[in-house]
Formats: C-alpha cells, sequence, structure tokens
C-alpha cells in the first residue's frame, strides 16, 4: 500500500484529485500484494433458497419464482447475468434448497440441502446440522483465488429474513427494516411486518449469538453468503457487497469473524430503509447511490469498473517524470 | 420514452428495481428515438487553452503545464487518456490557445487561436472577435453523430476563471466559489480569492448578459466548451459533463440556450466547493460523488459504463413472457 501511495503521488495529476479512486487503487495493491493491482478475474455467485415465511404473504411474488429466476440466471435473461456477461465475470448458481427442485442446467448446483427454511414465525428457521451444511456450502463455492468475489442472493421472502436479521443485529424495531421488497403493497407492507414482529416477539428471548440469530431468522442462501463472505476473506479474495440481503450476511459474517471486514468494499445503497443501518454498523460508505432494490448482486456488478477504472489510472498513468511535466510548486 | 418504459415494466425484476438505471435507460431511448437505446459510440473533446490570471499566482502549477499536459493526453498517459483508451472512445484535444505552441501530435489539433486569454483582473479575457471563434472552434470539433459526447478541459488557472464565472452567473461570494483547484495551499488560496474578487470588482457593473459574462471572465477551452454543448445538443447528441470548469460552461450554454438542458447529464460532485452551486442552477444531480477533481472529462469518462449498464441491462434482459417467471400479484 505505501508503494502504491507512492506512485498515486507521482502520477500526471494534483495529489489526492481522483478522490476514492485512489484510495481503491491503493487498497487493492494491499489486497493483491503487489503496486499494480488489477481486477482482471471476477466471480459472482448467487445463492439461492426459499423461506418458510413466504406462508404469511409477506412478498409480492409467489415462491415458485426463487426456481424460475434461477432458470433465468443460467440462461442469461437475468440482471446479474447481463452484467456478469459483460464485466467478464465467471458467474454461477448455487441452489442450497427451493421449495420444489431446481433447473438442472450448465451454471447452476443443486445443492438441495432442504426444500427451503422453516416458517421463523412458527420455528426455528433452520436446525444447527442444517445451518451448518449451508455455512459450508458457501465456503466451497467461492472461489479459491480471484480478484474480486460478488455474492448475490435469490430467495423469495428475503428481505423479510434480512429485517428480523437486522432488528435482531442491530436492535432496531420493524418499522425501520421491514421495507417493501419487491414491491408489497400497503396490505402487503402490514403483514410483513407484522410477521417479523412475531418472529422477533419468539426468538429474541432465546437468541445467544450471531450464530443462533442466523440460524433462527436467516435463510439458507444467507447463511451461504455469510460462510462464502469469511472464506472470500480467509482466501485473501476482495469481495464487492451487494445490497440488503448481502449486507445482513456481511454483518453476520463479521461478528462470527471480525477480521472479515478488512476484504470488504460496499457497492452502493439499496432503497431498502434498513440497509442504511447495516451500512452503518459496518462502517460502510457505499461507491453508488442509484436507488436500487433488486437483489442477485446486481449493484455490485454495476459498480466493478468503476474498480477497474481505479486500477487501470493507477497502473497506466505516465507519471510526472515519463511525461516530462512539471510539478506543482509550493508557494 | 414511453415504448422503453413499457418495456421496463416486462423485465424480470420488480418495477423499479433498477433506480436510477431504469430511468437512464428510458432518457436515452427518448434522446435516441430507439427503444433499445444504445451508448457503442463515446466521443470525447479535450478543449485546452491559458490563462493570463495565472500572473497572479493563483495555480500551484506553472502555466508550462498546460502544454505539457496536452502532449501527455496525446501520448496516452494522463487520467482521461487511460480511460478513453479502456472506453474505445473517439478521442482528441482541440489547442485552443496556449502561452507557448502545443505539440504538434496525431489526436492534437492546433487551433492556436490567441496566446491564451488576457488577465482578467486588469481586462476582459477575451474580445468579443475571439470569443465568436472559440464558440466557434468548439461547435466545429463536436462531432457530428454520436451515442455520447463528452467535454473535457485543461488549462492551468481555469478553476480561477469558473469561479468567477460561477459567482457572476450565480451571484455568489469569492468565499463560496474559490477553491484549492489543482492544491494551492493557503497563501495561494488567499491569492486566487482575491485575484477573482477584484476581476469581479472590475467586470460586474459592466457585465450584460451571459456572453459577455463569459467573454470577461470565461477562457478558451470554457468557449469552446460552451460552444460544443450547444452544437451537440443541436445535433442530438447526449453529453455527460464533468466537474467544476464542464459545469460551468454547461451553465453558461443553457443561459445562452436554455434547450441545451436536456441534453445533458451530469457525471459527478466535484470536491471544488463552486460545483455544488452550478448543479442546484441547473437542476442536476450528479451520477457519482468520488471526490475528484481533476478535471479533463476524467470523472465523466468514469462514469460512462454505468450508462452502459443502463442501456445493456434494458435490451439485454429478458421478460417475464420470455423468461417464463410469474409477476407480482396485488394483494
Amino acid at each position: 500500500m505505501d508503494a502504491a501511495r507512492e506512485r498515486q503521488q507521482q502520477l500526471t495529476k494534483p495529489p489526492g484529485s481522483l478522490g476514492e479512486l485512489e484510495a481503491l487503487a491503493v487498497q487493492f495493491a494491499g489486497w493483491q500484494g503487489r503496486s499494480d493491482p488489477r481486477i482482471d478475474s471476477v466471480h459472482i455467485r448467487i445463492f439461492a433458497g426459499d423461506h418458510g415465511v413466504v406462508a404469511e404473504g409477506v412478498s409480492a411474488f409467489p415462491q415458485a419464482v426463487t426456481v424460475q429466476m434461477i432458470q433465468n440466471f443460467a440462461a442469461g435473461g437475468a440482471a446479474i447475468a447481463v452484467l456478469a456477461r459483460h464485466c467478464g465475470a465467471d458467474f454461477s448458481v448455487v441452489n442450497l434448497g427451493t421449495a420444489t427442485p431446481g433447473p438442472e442446467m450448465a451454471q447452476v448446483v443443486n445443492v438441495q440441502l432442504a426444500p427451503g427454511t422453516e416458517n421463523f414465525c412458527r420455528a426455528p428457521a433452520m436446525s444447527e446440522a442444517l445451518l451448518r451444511s449451508a455455512l459450508d456450502c458457501g465456503a466451497k463455492y467461492t472461489p479459491t483465488s480471484s480478484d474480486l468475489f460478488i455474492g448475490g442472493e435469490m430467495g423469495i421472502g428475503n428481505t423479510s429474513a434480512a429485517a428480523a436479521l437486522t432488528s435482531a443485529l442491530l436492535d432496531l424495531p420493524v418499522d425501520a427494516t421491514v421495507g417493501r421488497g419487491t414491491g408489497v403493497d400497503d396490505h402487503g407492507l402490514s403483514l410483513k411486518r407484522d410477521a417479523v414482529q412475531r418472529a422477533l416477539d419468539l426468538h429474541l428471548p432465546l437468541i445467544g449469538s450471531a450464530f443462533d440469530t442466523l440460524r433462527r431468522l436467516g435463510g439458507l442462501e444467507i447463511a451461504a453468503l455469510t460462510g462464502a463472505y469469511i472464506a472470500s476473506a480467509q482466501r485473501g479474495i476482495p469481495m464487492l457487497v451487494d445490497g440488503y440481503i448481502c449486507t445482513a450476511a456481511a454483518l453476520l459474517a463479521c461478528r462470527l469473524n471480525p477480521g472479515v471486514r478488512a476484504w470488504m468494499l460496499f457497492a452502493h445503497a439499496s432503497a431498502e430503509p434498513g440497509h442504511q443501518y447495516l451500512l452503518r454498523a459496518l462502517d460502510a460508505t457505499p461507491l453508488l447511490d442509484f436507488g436500487m432494490r433488486l437483489g442477485e448482486g446486481s449493484g455490485a456488478a454495476v459498480a466493478v469498473p468503476l474498480l477497474q477504472s481505479a486500477c487501470r489510472l493507477h497502473n497506466e498513468m505516465a507519471t510526472f517524470a515519463e511525461a516530462g511535466v512539471s510539478t506543482g510548486e509550493p508557494h
């Protein structure tokens, strides 16, 4: 990082004038252990799973959409698939467990640990064994080497899980953490708030750890993301965290292993109201604020070219000496 | 735009969940008159010129840097050159007039209307004839056809000109509009404030129009940018406006021809303090906020992939019908 900082001072621009792009290049230099960092290989893994809480009417979309979207990811028609294609990413989908079986397609790994989670209004979302399997799965399908890891998620009902996790982890009322997700109307929003409140009433008195929070209120794909983030940090791979659901998993990963935080960048500020609290708890400043709320890792994929520009400027700009440009003089 | 909005509603995502990216795709559809807008051809023109006001000690860099940087643009070592290369842009530099002659290089057009402007602390920056030539030059070197136009600028001393223009156009005190530019120290900053204040004292009582403001307080490259923005709008080419100096030219272009505004996007919020006032006056929300203050069009070039992602998502995502994904139902 020192070598990269030194180089930034020599490039043909006023010192500091590339703002955050300079800090990003220096950060990647530290992560990659090289003064000329690059982001050539990008790995995107979408973790999918179904949620028992959809029985409470918390989503605007039917549960079948989880499997339909897995198919759409693999067929290249989903937002994240379009973005992954254009940034040349290594892209695949890991289906942790859907209510009906996932499609047999290239780029889809059907792990199918369970037919979704239990309805957390009535029972813990997962058993301890199931949670451990989902965490392990996240680690297993995280790349062993990459310039950048992006986790994404799909699971009808998972903004309800993210809201329950955020309320539990940060001691926030459901009004602060429950948003419209995929777009529930006012009636759906009140059902969703009520379901998350009932889940908190049931589980909060029994929760003793971040692990237990994830087990009782999380989802299979959120657990896999949590495992993936921890594995990514352990393998020295920087990660770009997407929106609300991913950031809930990011906070869980950091609670389970605080060292993970140092490997994370945050792509964007989601339009989901609870996201800001997670970002604040992680002391994170997102790169973009576009009012996105799609999930899938889409906000992170949109931000990849910004990181690539930071590294390219760092590596390819001429120094004052190379270009024969006079440096600034103090008056 | 209606056709594009209709398509956005059919894509496999909750309506509105791509946030600003949806609005951008719809906007480009309107600009290009096609429901599948694309940003394949990007034109970047850097306008350069010297400023007489540097005699007042307003810059941390010597005036020779204007010509040295023109050379660095053409040689590919400057930030904007690196970014232009990676976005496949058509890139060239138009030297309106430097204190010493510009380099004879491919990608550099040496128009050399004058050896820079007059020192506006003592006289109008330009004669009316010179201003007209600079405006015409901007129009002349603007592409006749493009998916996106980016203007950039180079001219040691030009944040002083931008500050004087911003104060004059928006009736703001110099404390609000004069920043550290390329990085003057406290002494340089006080010299810069003093110079801009003297220029305002001299010219404000005599200014009768936006044209006259530009003539008395502007620069050759700022005038060329103003002409380029007007020409770009007249040719139906959307433009992505960079930072402080470019946005001053953008406001001048809109004052001269209010129809220009409808063709403009704004790339980023500059770290120069005066920029926010220009953005507000133009009712503009910038795409990025990275604390950049390099100029050259660099902030705009960094934002190009975001616009391309917006269009690609719009064109390449599957619809609910194509992908066999169920749509959301109102409860």
